[in-house]
């Protein structure tokens, strides 16, 4: 629409003009059997505003979406993805095509089930053991690339949450991380509210709490600033 | 509205006037941890159609809803649940307070990780053992009751699925069983079109292929006529 297009020709001088930026929203889900699976909760939300401030910032948009409830956000393209190994395929795909700025909010599950069982598993014991493997981590992945792109991660946790962001920024060679504490009531996960500290090695920001919009128009805002100056370095 | 309240007094002479039915609708949502869940696939649409077709036959209508995407049909009262076993509680209150029908399409976990952690799990080992226990059975523990409501299950199979829900049928003292063919391209979970199979003890009948809305009419009228002919016995 009009407003759109004036935004964006303004937006030839946002602050990410010209970027190609790639970011992964929702959850994974891990197939059990044809009915069952193990998954996440993750509305998207957060994903879907990133990618949203990133366009109105003056970037190319590419959404690699797991299974969500929201609308594909106009002038973004938007890519479905189901599991962890879909979700690395397609972010290294992305990655391939071309990325200065990788952004990571989806919520992957850590595990998927050894096997999938073709037909539905017929309850019958009491107990069950179900065997899991690790998946791919796509974070990591993207970020240990000989080419990797600006690389910002998201960091979920319950407890410790400062101490558990800064030991992933290092771990996972990222240039920046944004940790929420979904242990506060009110906000992350299925709220439309959050607020976040962002880490970086030298220095970290505090962000809201605010709506998901302005928290993500202010985090690519960060964003924006932070890849600048390495490209100036 | 007025054209529901129309409906509504029309319907004092509907196939459900008068009577009070509870449904079960969507996945039930069993926590790992808490970031982490398993679930089922499960739009909620059958019983949400349902539900409408109930009400629009004159019933007065509960509906115990998992998380799902969608809207609460206006004079239907909603009943929030998330666990199998939360849908257990809720439905042995709802049989409590007086039901004349009982109608379970939700899609019931039928294992639980044994244990929740308080905490968000960190992965740190290539494999690990998930322990599961078995759900309580909602639809066996209703049925069995001395005071049993006309029950009906739904059977959701991806192979043998008219012995299977012949089998259901008796092992869970049911009236009647939908047996839907998930394994039908298009149909069934998140499609808004089914195709059913109703088994009782002395025959069978097919509805569809058709959209989940005329289904849902026709087998609130199948349903009808059973529970008014066994009144009559």
């Amino acid at each position: 629409d009009m407003a759109r297009l004036i935004t964006q020709q303004h937006n030839g001088s946002g602050k990410l003009a010209g970027k190609r930026v790639v970011i992964t929203a929702g959850p994974t889900r891990e197939p059990i059997d044809p009915v069952r699976y193990i998954s996440n909760h993750s509305s998207g939300k957060m994903g879907y505003a990133l990618a949203v401030a990133a366009r109105d910032a003056g970037a190319r948009v590419i959404l690699l979406s797991g299974p969500v409830n929201l609308p594909p956000p106009t002038g973004v393209e938007v890519r479905d993805v189901l599991t962890a190994e879909d979700l690395l395929q397609a972010s290294s795909q992305a990655v391939d095509e071309g990325c200065d700025l990788f952004i990571a909010t989806a919520a992957v599950a850590d595990y998927r089930p050894r096997s999938l069982a073709g037909d539905k598993i017929k309850k019958s014991t009491e107990t069950m053991e179900l065997p899991l493997v690790r998946n791919p981590d796509t974070l990591a992945t993207i970020a240990g690339r000989p080419d990797a792109p600006f690389t910002v991660g998201f960091a979920a946790e319950t407890t410790d949450v400062a101490d558990y962001a800064k030991d992933k920024l290092q771990r996972k060679k990222l240039r920046m991380i944004v940790a929420n504490d979904v242990s506060v009531p009110g906000l992350g996960f299925n709220s439309d509210s959050n607020a976040v500290t962002v880490f970086w090695p030298e220095g970290q920001e505090t962000l809201g709490p605010d709506t998901k919009t302005v928290i993500a128009t202010r985090l690519v805002a960060l964003i924006g600033d932070h890849l600048r100056q390495e490209e100036h370095e």
